[in-house]
């Protein structure tokens, strides 16, 4: 195998056999965190701690962050004392607590030993607020900056500190009380007199978050108003942290990754897909599919109960699954649609009307545009082509159930998430699969309801 | 209505009736961009394009990239040719790219009447790279550093032209052929000394892209490095441009948006859900369900060849949609699953054999786990406690058809996306609702194969 062709796992995996390890440290430095993160992780643990341990201080930290959860706690497990606490002084506060929360406990009383009393104090701080607040993504460690001081102040400041701030881009103002007073971006530094105070160059009209807002949604913030960092205040307008553009990303990438896994009715799961093992992968899955399975019980009981029809006119059955798939894909069309708009924003539950008569107008379209097709389409190819013994009754019976199921399920499938998200659940939840089971339950029933009526079954 | 608790929009209204236009200027100053153009969003064409002329000149720009496509295109149609030409001096190259793609011929003339010579070139290149390009999301004005510079040179260079560049963060140190050397962050050149050249300080294992790499992979490397910016090479390894870390996340909520609505089986449409016609959204929506009803004629098709099968023990018709729901979700389980690696670089074609192997492996837990499940529910409930006409067999019959339709749907659905992939189309449209009909008609022919089998029917 040729050098220059090598993965990074295989070129750390050949310079460590042939004990090159001046040339892998060397060869390390020259990466990026994230592709050695990548790297170790295609490698066995005893290899990953070996090559780990090569890496300098500061590197060895970034490269941390940016591990799976598994490879993490497998190498926090071969520290020594001294190890641990030489990537926790270069980790920053938020990352330690981050790690605190996926360790066991045994481990986190290890890493607790193994901070700063001052670390200690602002971890415990972060780990206060609940998984899904604005407070468990931000940072404390950021730039921070009186209203008297001058741009040259600010400079030195900088300059002294910005080894320890996740940000120097966005520097933060504020009085005594730590409250608030307004931002000044590095750029503004950069291009305003050396004597200016930040009073005079400060932005005060400044978009700020609370600690308890929903981590989600401030991180769309981040996509609507092209931030690079966003302060984050108490209830008493106090600033206690700053949250980063790439971890607005990380909570956005998550999110979004969830409400797939939920529509598609798995449990969500961080771990890559080819990464995650088979148990896992079928402890996601199976709860729903079981669920799922139970609840179309309730479709065999109707087509049961409807038996006796069903023996009359036979070929009421072959249009079972063209009528319970079309329902399906329709309140999914809806559904989704309005999962989407609610993530984004785009729809509250105070639009609740707006939505069930614009869901209702588009039904009824394509209600009728489905059934008319349906039923050229049974007269055309079933009647007259394949002298299927198919009525005129039975064609519009078959059309018209089409027609009333497209607009049940269109409804349902947008009245359904906006009643999730005034109740306090995650509207995803209410997505095509569990639409689709009520759907197919109703639409058999205003099938065998239409076709007794009309046919006097 | 009290002043305090109105919408801007509705501010934006009263101010204007009551012809307060100072207090207008004054409190659209001190708003965000993306909130005036939200609230314009809101108004009358009318009233949007006079309040749209009290804006301070800068501040209009700003407010013109956050339109929407139509609030945009009334606003041009409206402006006068001095007007136009004020905006389009604010804008950066790459918005003023993304309008002209979006006008009509005749709004593009005029728009490329209006500027500058310069403009007019660095445009017409953006519009060369094709619209999934990196080159189409990047922006050629950014901080341009040679190596024998010194820091205080840099500085200068950022104080002199820091207005016009869309980043200063990250500045780029290039030879004379305009090859890319190295890049320089604003904190380098904070906290190295004055005198320190480009050179000395600058980075120059650079991760760059090419002007042809697919954008949604290029925008992935923003959540993977936490870059804020990111240069884009030619063929030549010659630096033509940047892209912003804005344009990533705008990238990345764009694509994510038409994943889900391809999931969904909808055309996907980047206008609001609120704010789309009715016939838009039937349009979107109403191809899709056709050609899924129309191919599910095919398991209509089936159910009627086996009528005979049906008509003799019409009990496991009662058991179709159970089967067939359980096969789509079972299917759409593993194809989202697989979509989504694939969209993530979690996966790619190359795995092949390892994801057939892992959906084989957990399709056969879940089939024989749900197989099971179906077995002791149709004894104890249908059977003993319902006292349904069902036999051992007729249970063995739906049991074993279940386990391998769970198999089946879990294989197809993780195979299809992959050759979609692989075929150069868009994995996303063989999600849910097609590997469902494909899912549908195997199932049933399994169904009537192993109950004419084990029934002799």
């Amino acid at each position: 195998m040729q050098e220059e062709t090598m993965t990074l796992a295989e070129s750390f995996v050949l310079l460590l056999s042939e004990r090159r390890f001046q040339e892998l440290r060397r060869t390390a430095v020259e990466e990026n965190p994230a592709d050695i993160a990548e790297a170790l992780g295609e490698l066995t643990p005893e290899a990953c701690r070996i090559i780990y341990r090569f890496l300098p201080k500061e590197l060895a930290a970034e490269v941390f962050v940016e591990m799976t959860h598994e490879g993490r706690k497998a190498l926090v497990h071969s520290f020594s004392d001294f190890e641990l606490r030489e990537v926790l002084d270069e980790l920053y506060d938020d990352d330690t607590a981050d790690l605190i929360e996926e360790m066991p406990a045994s481990v986190v009383k290890r890493i607790l030993k193994n901070t700063s009393p001052e670390t200690r104090r602002s971890v415990n701080q972060l780990l206060k607020y609940s998984e899904d607040s604005a407070g468990s993504i931000m940072t404390t460690e950021f730039v921070h900056l009186r209203r008297e001081m001058t741009v040259s102040d600010a400079l030195a400041i900088i300059r002294r500190d910005a080894i320890n701030k996740e940000t120097v881009y966005t520097c933060y103002v504020t009085d005594k009380q730590r409250r608030l007073l307004g931002i000044v971006t590095a750029k503004d530094l950069l291009i305003s007199p050396l004597d200016a105070t930040m009073e005079s160059i400060m932005e005060s009209n400044v978009i700020a978050a609370n600690t308890t807002d929903n981590r989600e949604e401030v991180a769309r913030m981040f996509d609507k108003y092209d931030f690079l960092a966003l302060p984050v205040v108490d209830k008493e307008n106090r600033l206690v942290g700053i949250i980063t553009v790439d971890d607005a990303i990380d909570v956005l990438s998550e999110e979004v990754e969830e409400d797939f896994a939920k529509i598609a009715a798995i449990t969500p799961n961080e771990t890559p897909y080819l990464k995650t093992s088979v148990l896992s992968i079928w402890r996601a899955r199976i709860p729903w599919l079981l669920l799922l399975m139970l609840s179309a019980t309730f479709t065999g009981m109707i087509i049961s109960a409807f038996e006796g029809a069903l023996a009359q006119v036979v070929v009421l059955a072959a249009f079972i699954p063209m009528l319970m798939g079309t329902g399906g894909n329709s309140g999914s069309q809806a559904s989704v649609t309005v999962i989407r708009g609610l993530s984004l924003g785009e729809v509250q539950f105070s639009d609740f009307l707006r939505v069930v008569f614009k869901e209702l107008r588009v039904s009824v379209l394509c209600g009728i545009a489905l059934a008319a097709v349906t039923f050229g389409k049974i007269w055309l190819v079933d009647y007259l082509l394949l002298d299927q013994p198919i009525t005129m009754p039975i064609a519009f019976v078959i059309s018209i159930t089409l027609a009333v199921t497209v607009i049940v399920a269109k409804l349902i499938g947008s009245i359904l998430p906006l009643l999730a998200k005034k109740l306090g659940f995650d509207p995803a939840v209410m997505a095509s699969p569990f639409i689709t089971t009520l759907v197919d339950a109703l639409s058999l029933l205003v099938y065998f309801g239409i076709a007794q009526a009309v046919l006097h079954l």
